[in-house]
């Protein structure tokens, strides 16, 4: 069922709990890249195709306790899937880069982290169904204190995630550093307490370094 | 990962291609068992559910192009794995019957008639899930000729499966066929051309035959 993936393309998703810049970062990262003349799709998830976003309220908006978590898990993977097979898996076909803010480690933590045992069959299915892991993740790291503080400047009906409390973020904070300890070839931890120039400027060296790998 | 369901319920499906009288008939079976004194709930697919009915119009509005068939498989079983969870599983434990209109066999059918492999993804994960079998499925099999006719009178809005055509009715009939042959322990196939009391009976008197096992 896997289909195969020989696409000269680069895959570089930016994870991390709520509040740690992802989504500032990936927007200087597709521009860093294109000032050196590449061509790249800046996308996000849930969402980023047309049927991925009409997912995406079901996800975002609501009460915490809005679904079980196997059905988030099943939820989430259906917008990646339109996503990938729209979006992404074309635009690497044709040798771009795809800078995606959350991908499918988004979904092992924060489905894994209220049920453990859903990381395995968040594997399984993406393997089943195509869904290409990324080349490098970056990982921004940062105290959930610090990352709610951040967050007060941004607030938007889309907080569902965030309901989710300081407690919650604390234990996604610790899969997540987990998760780049078990794939140290990929995930590459970047501390995201620093300024915003400085994580930018490390965020595209590592992108860079694994591009030209 | 698959949670045991010793329950002492009794689980009723109705399955077949659009217009061959499933709602009908379910209806019919509920009231059936009622006037025998036994506590139904009757419900449908997909939906049935709060959170499933908020699933409900991604599938069955819009164009017939609007997922891919891996997606829409994804939408299917996140809305069963909630109508399961919320009402299926509990009403079951506690002893009631439960008679649902369409269920997994029409995620096997409609999706597997589009690409053949995902009937065993479907397997898979329904079991990884633990989203309990039925003890019986109802095959109201009739030609997607005659059930065209009858739809007619009952045009909605949640037409997007009837738009995929005639020849994919007929196809779904087959494989509806094909599928209660693979399965004689589960799937009864009723005639559906029949009067709509004669049918009933038939239904009734299958229902009755596989509870008193």
């Amino acid at each position: 069922m896997p289909h195969s993936t020989t696409s000269a393309g680069f895959f570089v998703t930016l994870e991390g709990i709520d509040g740690c810049g992802k989504s500032t970062q990936a927007k200087l990262l597709a521009e860093a890249f294109r000032s050196l003349g590449k061509t790249v799709v800046a996308t996000r998830e849930p969402g980023g195709s047309p049927g991925a976003e009409e997912i995406r309220p079901l996800l975002v908006e609501g009460h915490k306790t809005r679904w079980l978590p196997e059905t988030e898990f099943l939820l989430f993977t259906a917008a990646r899937f339109e996503h990938f097979r729209i979006v992404i898996g074309p635009a690497l076909s044709a040798g771009k880069i795809v800078v995606c803010d959350r991908y499918v480690d988004s979904t092992r933590i924060y489905q894994g982290v209220v049920r453990s045992d859903l990381r395995r069959l968040v594997d399984l299915l993406h393997e089943r169904l195509g869904i290409r892991p990324p080349d490098l993740t970056i990982l921004l790291d940062l105290d959930p204190e610090m990352a709610f503080e951040r967050r007060q400047a941004t607030r938007s009906s889309e907080m569902r995630f965030e309901s989710f409390g300081k407690d919650f973020q604390r234990k996604a904070r610790q899969a997540f550093l987990g998760l780049a300890n078990e794939n140290p070839e990929r995930i590459k931890v970047i501390d995201a307490t620093r300024a915003l120039e400085i994580v930018a400027q490390q965020v595209f060296e590592a992108a860079l370094e694994k591009h030209r790998e």
